[in-house]
């Protein structure tokens, strides 16, 4: 008999991923939702959320190095950062390859998705560990709403916009997190695909200029998503994202997916993605 | 109940895309293949070669404009153009959006995947209605050999390395190709995606160097494909695809994936796909 897993979020609209599961390897229902770990044949060990792919060993390095390196690359000297949601670990991972970081504060609304991780997924949750991580386990609007200032870089690695991560798509959310970064801050957040939800993207972006004067859009490929791609927003009080040049001495060694090249070229959208993005010039 | 058709090619991965059918228009055993026609839910219609999807009316654009303009913006004047494969008419289409263009040479094995878009796809189909356009029901390879020093632009527009399209991923067939090319030509030719087959991608350009002196990948996104993802080799006597900046004054109008942009952006590739593609520099 061969057990397949088929992610869920996707079925009502007609499309579906599966993935055959070698070895079924854990499955919690915490306080905020269900988590499974599974041992898949072609992508390494995988944990979902509500029956949604978050994390596989094969591709999780797309995501975690995109969310953090385009923001952490972008900004002259990253010291603090706060991650929102990214129980995991695998965004920690990133951010911690700077030098130049001093603090990362996780907050995560979930105790269980880090407890997991540190359980089945080292090579992400080890890096969780580290001396400057301060763990927070709440709210992470109401965090920001009581850090007012604080961070240089706020990366929002959060679930798709139904259940406990629904309100992490919400215009107050953006202010909150606006109050949180210095001036010269950046933030990044997890913003769907241009393939499949456009309409999420739009209802972002319908926000976005009045809270940030600076702003942009970038993808990466990562097969087991959806529609193959997940992308960002970018947004900035004093950081246009498409006048960067990255420092190319300040690149992290060892990287398997972000580059500086990849950097410029992540935010080139597709003709027919632009219509769900704003764009100042 | 509801029907839906799983892509079969990935299957023996531990890996499977499925679309939920709305409608089965049509099904049939040609000489070299199986074609189903789907209405598909998200999707619109679909149509799929031995359980593998094709073209679908939702990112079908994606796929033809990349395969077709990156080439046809980096040649000065194409007048001439193979294209091998590709009997659904899309990739034709974009083609005729070149007013430079004189002839454009269909040669596709199976005229049943022609019928079938005439009947279903018609707007990929109509274009093959064209005067310019001449039909060619016959293998690639012999077709090239017989026609030394006549094309500007050459497209390999086919199915995956199994079944018919084997052959297609060969050396003999290359040299056949750069053997029906003008001194100025271009090559572009279907070569998988770099998340799923790396091996695919490196027995290209284990030879591709010892033929052409110029070339390069790139690739598109495309969420009906199985990674998500899809690329093309880029091989050239003349032209450097790296050195390319296309004209803006000959982009068609109204295309919805390609822009001068996405040109350069799409041969930026993933560190770690950087393996599997030999640079010269």
């Amino acid at each position: 008999m061969e057990i397949w897993y088929t992610e869920k979020l996707e079925l009502e609209k007609g499309r579906a991923v599966s993935y055959r599961v070698t070895k079924t390897l854990d499955s919690i229902q915490s306080p905020f939702q269900k988590i499974d770990v599974f041992e898949t044949q072609s992508f390494g060990r995988m944990f979902t959320l509500d029956g949604v792919t978050m994390v596989t060993n094969k591709d999780e390095h797309s995501y975690h190095e995109m969310i953090a390196h385009i923001p952490m690359m972008s900004h002259p000297n990253p010291e603090s950062v706060l991650v929102i949601g990214g129980g995991d670990g695998g965004t920690v991972r990133e951010v911690l390859k700077h030098p130049s970081v001093k603090e990362v504060v996780l907050c995560e609304i979930d105790k269980a998705v880090v407890d997991i991780s540190y359980q089945y997924f080292p090579e992400c949750a080890d890096a969780m560990k580290d001396k400057r991580v301060i763990h927070h386990y709440d709210d992470g609007a109401k965090f920001a709403r009581e850090n007012k200032g604080r961070f240089d870089v706020i990366l929002v690695d959060s679930s798709d916009p139904v259940g406990p991560a629904e309100v992490l798509f919400k215009e107050p959310f953006y202010r909150d997190m606006a109050s949180a970064l210095k001036p010269t801050g950046i933030i990044a957040t997890q913003a769907e695909s241009f393939w499949y939800h456009g309409d999420v993207i739009s209802s972002l972006f319908e926000f976005i200029p009045k809270i940030f004067p600076e702003y942009g859009y970038y993808y990466t490929t990562i097969p087991t998503y959806p529609s193959g791609i997940i992308g960002f927003t970018f947004l900035s009080n004093a950081i246009d994202p498409y006048s960067v040049t990255p420092d190319i001495s300040r690149l992290p060694k060892g990287l398997k997916y972000y580059s500086p090249e990849i950097h410029k070229a992540a935010f080139v959208l597709p003709e027919f993605a632009k219509a769900y993005i704003k764009r100042k010039r």
